[in-house]
């Protein structure tokens, strides 16, 4: 089964708006077990999408276009799907029937005006409901390929694919073959570390592959199993699984969806420990994590940002001392925020970080990107130091993923460090 | 010109990752005045991406390629471009010089062991340079198509494109129309709102377009002139521009790439204001964005992060009287936050916010959304409430974004509110 997707819109092609669509299709198929080969993106331009459905049509058993289904002049995909495929465009009476349907029942502000453009179809094909819009969906098969028309506006789409699209195609589909997922995702070691670590998991020759997809400063390990029967792939995933787990061990932060910031959410729920924070050279960033997720409050119980010397004395009660003699980039001045904000806050637990994110204050001994990190918690108080590289942008974020990453260790009641 | 675009990658063509190369690519070119004609994704497979650069190449004259040059072994878009142009892998020096030198650079964390794989390119390619990464670029001239490969990581290839690829692209072409572009960044009002300001501006006609795009929650007006020569395209941007800045006023936060947080902080260096942060729904938010920018230590003392009542009364003086009659999320604690913050860091500005982010914590007459900005400063105080709509992301967002619009607002000496 080849499946092809096309995504139709002036605005795609030219970087205004980032195609959402093809991703969600190809994701949907996927879980059922069929894979995109190929995604094309045009213009709205007659001869383009005229091509376009000329050449995947010959490549593909199965072909799913998406935009170009609006009122206005500028929608030109039934007429480009008609002429590609040899057909006249007519009114279609059930699409009509669905036009003035749908228009009667949206409010003016978003309706489009009714229009008979809009239940104007190719000769025969069938219309494909769209319980949201005015834009009517069709579907015709043309040369042994399938083809599928829909809306580009996603919350559309996706109803009409998951009603419509998906039952017709997995009816005629004779799957020989089921195939499932997991994902495991992982911080801490480089993409070759996790490749070499990993090495000889994947048995393509027993339908099972493996992915590594890296997302800046975190990566995705993706296991994925194709069998006869769902039981033979489960198995395949299993056992496949619980080796990555065994091997990347502590690395594996959670699996499927789920963030670093909800899995560090999850386990302070279970672990009934509160948190406050002293945040310098991060400036708020783990305290907005932390935050990000709802519920937080009952174990978040403050966050101070101190930028400044003075902060750092009056909120937190690091000695003039210290600072004067170690300076406020200094393992010394990091614990003593830690220990600081857990005396002030009366929290379980104090995370304190103080570094130079850079690009300027660098200095001999410290340059940008030296960071330190500490924790101080009723069974002690860790503090180490990092040496980051990368962006302004990028040394904040390894610092606050690598903050939040202590505190999932610490919670775990694994080494920290 | 046919230009056309390229991404690879698994992640992409199964909807686990959406592709933005080509977005930015497409948006990068058209500044310029060149458009993508076409853009194919397909996966990390051989035939698959040989077949791609068969059929691009023969109809495009440039096409860019991202994706598929890392060092792992499902990175296979070098061999693929060698056995589809014919060519053969080897050694290029510049590029294994290359990849030493960035290996060398970054730190174990984050880096890829030296590996000679990403070091072998197509015969008779040359290298583009990758600053920020150890993947190497390359670009080669296959049947009279310009062929040109960069990694995917997005923070890589942008670099990439605007260094080499697009000077190289733009001596190359031989242009009959010039373009200007301005971009005037908007915050405030809705779509319709800023479609109906500004009626009848463009004159497409005289070559004069106006594009609206919207970026939740603020909005880029882009102005578009193509004309014989420079100087009349340079007119006609700058009439219109000085109509749509008129008319739309205080709304306008900036021009270009300068985003509301560089506009902030660029008011704050030049007039010479400190400002500390009393921060509760937005939960760190409002100082990452301020410390975002570099050199925001100088006007930025300190920030607190007051989730809990106790630490409202402790870090900002809030009463508890105040906090039994009034509430957390009131008009009043916000504006005893807003004077607290200010008075204890000591600091010309002090802004405060309280609100409730949901998606829990809605009440009787302080539904979700809710949320009090307040601004001290040595001339007064002021506060308002606002109902904001959306998930819990969307409500902290538009917090943050109408707090800095605040101080924006203030440093201009503007009415704030």
């Amino acid at each position: 089964m080849r499946i092809s997707t096309l995504s139709i819109g002036d605005e795609l092609i030219c970087g205004q708006t980032t195609d959402t669509n093809a991703g969600s299709i190809a994701a949907a198929l996927l879980t059922e077990g069929l894979r995109v080969q190929r995604h094309l993106t045009v213009g709205d331009n007659e001869p383009d999408i005229m091509n376009a459905l000329d050449e995947l049509g010959r490549i593909s058993d199965m072909l799913i276009v998406t935009g170009g289904l609006g009122p206005t002049a500028d929608d030109l995909t039934s007429r480009a799907a008609a002429r590609a495929t040899g057909r006249r465009l007519v009114i279609n009476e059930d699409a009509r029937a669905h036009v003035r349907l749908i228009s009667g029942k949206l409010d003016s502000l978003i309706v489009c005006p009714l229009s008979d453009k809009q239940a104007m179809l190719p000769t025969k094909s069938s219309l494909i409901p769209n319980p949201n819009g005015t834009a009517c969906g069709f579907q015709l098969m043309h040369n042994g390929c399938f083809m599928f028309f829909m809306p580009g506006v996603p919350s559309e789409m996706t109803v009409m694919l998951r009603e419509s699209v998906l039952p017709f195609l997995l009816e005629r589909v004779t799957r020989k073959r089921v195939i499932r997922c997991v994902t495991l995702n992982v911080f801490g070691p480089s993409e070759p570390e996790v490749d070499e670590l990993l090495l000889g998991i994947a048995r393509p020759e027993l339908g099972l592959t493996l992915g590594i997809c890296v997302t800046f400063p975190w990566m995705r390990v993706t296991l994925r199993a194709e069998a006869d029967h769902a039981d033979a792939a489960a198995e395949l995933l299993s056992t496949a699984a619980h080796t990555v787990r065994e091997r990347l061990n502590d690395y594996v932060f959670s699996s499927g969806d789920c963030s670093m910031d909800a899995a560090v959410a999850e386990l302070f729920r279970n672990r009934d420990l509160t948190l406050a924070l002293a945040e310098s050279c991060s400036g708020g960033l783990i305290a907005k994590r932390i935050t990000d997720i709802p519920g937080s409050s009952v174990y978040f119980l403050e966050g101070v940002v101190t930028y400044g010397n003075a902060a750092k004395k009056r909120l937190l009660g690091v000695p003039s001392g210290l600072l004067d003699t170690k300076g406020a980039v200094s393992s010394e001045c990091a614990s003593a925020m830690a220990k600081g904000v857990r005396s002030a806050a009366g929290s379980d637990l104090g995370l304190a970080v103080t570094g130079i994110a850079g690009p300027e204050g660098g200095a001999d001994g410290k340059p940008v990107g030296t960071v330190f990190i500490s924790l101080a918690a009723p069974d002690g108080c860790w503090t180490k130091r990092f040496q980051f590289h990368g962006s302004r942008d990028e040394v904040r974020s390894l610092t606050a993923w690598t903050a939040l990453d202590w505190l999932r260790r610490y919670l775990l009641q694994r080494t920290v460090s």
